[in-house]
């Protein structure tokens, strides 16, 4: 491996995009961002949300620019501008065609979740009450996605389906925004048994910085975080950790009410939150945007991680990730 | 129960529909028909079948009408016509929108299948491999279905799914097209355990005539079928039985393998079929078309049915469903 790789890839964020966020993410040193463009677009609105990225593109192509493979990350470093990757929370926009597969890739698409949080035609999501595995369509799915080169992106899946995707998938998956249950168990984060088979497959988790997915929530401490980043990486390896904040900045809460019910149900869901804590909840003190990336350095030194790791965990693993899958 | 109804009533049917086939189903004396107006079809592209039917309906007008409620089916055996009454094989008009459902029934669609063969963001089919049951979004949609008054068919269900269908419906459920499994064991026919529930539930069955449903398939004898029938209506309640005869008449092979793989695969799949047995299959001799119902009441009274039970069985049965469901 290049000793001298320091890439800094933050694995998933869904901000309200403005050149204050482009600017915050350049601050931050931030080479990559995997952005989420689709939640429960179908493949038409879909088109509506990259029109609405090519403009930013135009806008502010000072900072950041449309990302397709590895080499746009270092491209980004060189240029001192952030690499835009496109993916899916789920997968309406390919709707029930398998052959919207390769039309999503060609728009730029290479992280796609087989479910969010529900039922989908390929999986089961992880607020379901069964969970019955990849589905006949999703084991056709997931060949198409290995051979067009889209990663299969399991972080709202529940675990069977997770296990399933694991094993029918010829490329390591990647599960870009989650924690591992051990330190806060809720529904979105991962089994040790998960973790320690993701790893093991090459797999990438990305560990996330939304607090309904830390302990305490937006009280977690700097400390606490990165002593289970330490834990989780005894358990999946060094190599198969990085970040995947879920940083959702400046997004209004209907937004947040818009990601749980979508069209799917007249009785509201409140998903990770509740009906008195509905709200997108405040991020923790020493992670208030991407700029905290510098806390976590510190954070994991004080864990006893040494430099070439906290630069594996902070975006290197990431970028051999995409060297070796989107390519 | 009035003693003097005496309709007949076929609730499933998939022709190439053309004059020819109208004239059938009226040479048999059928005063209503359920049929198909959507296998994989989204809210869109349903408008067109849509569109189509009303064509159909201003052509053919001294044959079919639409019929929206019960009472369209009075009008119809008054009229010497036959009403259509719509109905979709898959959840796939309402797309992931439980707001389309209402519209769906403003348009005419009185059933709807919560799957057809596939998981669906609904329930699971009965060619998957294991069957998780309702989901989330299904139980919303089943309790819009109720109150908007579209029956839940769950003819192409896995059997978890269909018992969790029966005991979260309010209103009864249909199997508008399938046979019991003692008959012939295959994916599509139904356990005893779930007929006997389906008909305490007060649901109906619509025995089938496709072959692949057939004990012997195309080959099966017309006695055989009528005992299945005594047996059924011994586990269900001779109440609670009908006709539902998958008929698809005219239709092109192309259609069958339209039918079975959509486009979810890159695979070809067989379905019912087989690589070697791939086409529509030929109708047994004494069911070629809808005029085969005058051998079904032969048939019924050779094994020991009564004349009334008869009428029950060919119509009388669907008739009274759709007067306490669909009205």
């Amino acid at each position: 491996m290049d000793q001298n790789l320091n890439f800094k890839i933050d694995n998933l964020q869904y901000c309200n995009w403005s050149e204050e966020i482009f600017k915050i993410n350049r601050d931050a040193g931030l080479d990559a961002v995997h952005v989420t463009i689709a939640y429960h677009e179908d493949f038409d609105e879909l088109q509506k949300n990259i029109s609405n990225w090519n403009q930013y593109f135009d806008q502010f192509s000072n900072l950041i620019f449309h990302g397709k493979t590895f080499k746009d990350i270092e491209k980004a470093k060189e240029e001192n501008k952030t690499a835009i990757f496109f993916g899916f929370q789920n997968c309406s926009p390919i709707e029930d065609d398998i052959y919207l597969v390769e039309e999503v890739h060609k728009l730029g698409a290479v992280f796609m979740q087989l479910t969010y949080n529900n039922q989908s035609l390929l999986a089961t999501g992880c607020y379901e009450k069964n969970d019955n595995g990849v589905t006949r369509m999703g084991k056709e799915v997931i060949r198409e996605m290995n051979r067009v080169g889209v990663i299969v992106d399991m972080s709202h899946s529940a675990e069977k389906s997770t296990f399933d995707a694991i094993n029918l998938s010829e490329k390591p998956i990647a599960i870009t925004h989650a924690n591992p249950a051990f330190w806060h168990a809720v529904r979105r984060n991962k089994s040790s048994e998960l973790l320690k088979e993701l790893g093991a497959s090459g797999g990438m988790l990305g560990l996330s910085l939304y607090p309904h997915h830390l302990l305490e929530g937006t009280n977690c401490t700097l400390d606490s975080f990165c002593s289970m980043v330490a834990q989780t990486a005894e358990i999946m390896g060094v190599t198969q950790v990085g970040i995947g904040s879920d940083l959702c900045l400046n997004q209004p809460d209907s937004v947040v009410e818009w990601m749980r019910n979508g069209t799917w149900t007249k009785t509201k869901d409140y998903g990770e939150g509740s009906a008195s804590n509905a709200a997108f909840p405040d991020q923790p003190s020493w992670f208030q945007d991407a700029r905290g990336f510098v806390n976590l350095e510190k954070g994991l030194k004080l864990v006893g991680f040494d430099d070439k790791e906290i630069k594996l965990i902070l975006g290197n693993n990431w970028f051999n990730f995409y060297r070796d899958y989107i390519n």
